[in-house]
């Protein structure tokens, strides 16, 4: 058993032995809102939001963006659990910064093992075989951090299943202070209209 | 300002109040792994699985399933930014359990208001206008918990852009318990290969 596992199976122990009454939490987020947001590791969105267990809906995925996947998962909140306010928190010294499509696809076409970031470039220090499956990826890098937030606002704003009386939220959270910085521009598409 | 903006944004005043030492946490994952589980709102992997700012990857959505963009998302992860051992961890009583595409396409056709669970069957209570957009989402939905586990498990396995070296494991949370239990099935189709 690797180290790593033994560590969350020891953590978790410790969790469910102090479970208390969270047995009883109910399906639907009780405060009936939901945070997208990114799976970077230095973001906690239960810390840095104040959720406890039962509050909110959290998805996550690199980026924190309005992908296809994130839209599937906020029509089933709101349509089956009832979310209202939904959370876009995109954050500096994101990953996706760094990187295009093109890199890497490159990267991964010359091998599967981690490449190194110089603090401008990667770099792949691995070995082949890597594979062109990357090809068939939109990785959906991030040149502008408030663009960014603003343009998953305004897709998720005008997807078909989205109704008008759903408010979307557009923050940026800040990795060197913990702190929530809102773009009112992305807020501002994001209004309920009805 | 909703009252659910100003709890956010109180909570997270007194977060960034008490940041500590988190401002010169690094990029990379500390702990080099990555957890993928659902948007659950009573689910709080930092919590269950013992994560600190810094450690690791989480990554959410509707089911914990292993989507396109869960896959992108753990590229990413391992190729960019060096983890080395996933969890994927779906839970007990998950709302992807309880409708098929069908059930919610109907309802989203009929109106875009919540639909209510009467324990058994999805009935909707809102007004049209709805939307046939929901024939062009595949919502992964659930009708087995541990068979969801193997297929993501596999899924990710034998994806061309997910290297031998990375270790898989297959897990459900149980939301009456707090605790983790293996898939041993899934753990095994995602053991490392090389």
């Amino acid at each position: 058993m690797s180290d790593i596992l033994k560590e969350v199976l020891a953590a978790n122990e410790e969790y469910a032995a102090n479970f208390g009454d969270k047995a009883n939490l109910a399906m639907p987020p009780k405060r009936r809102f939901a945070i997208l947001t990114c799976m970077d590791a230095r973001l906690d969105p239960a810390k840095f939001a104040g959720l406890a267990e039962g509050d909110a809906h959290v998805i996550r995925n690199a980026g924190g963006r309005a992908s296809d996947d994130a839209i599937r998962s906020l029509v089933i909140s709101y349509k089956l659990l009832g979310t209202r306010e939904w959370f876009v928190i995109h954050h500096t010294d994101c990953g996706m910064e760094t990187f295009t499509n093109d890199t890497i696809r490159n990267l991964l076409a010359n091998s599967l093992e981690p490449a190194e970031f110089d603090g401008e470039n990667w770099r792949d220090i691995g070995k082949g075989p890597g594979s062109r499956a990357g090809e068939y990826i939109e990785f959906l890098t991030i040149s502008n951090l408030e663009q960014s937030v603003i343009d998953d606002v305004e897709r998720i704003r005008s997807h078909p299943l989205v109704p008008g009386y759903i408010t979307i939220y557009g923050f940026i959270y800040d990795v060197k202070s913990g702190r929530l910085i809102e773009v009112p521009e992305a807020s501002r598409i994001g209004r309920a209209t009805i």
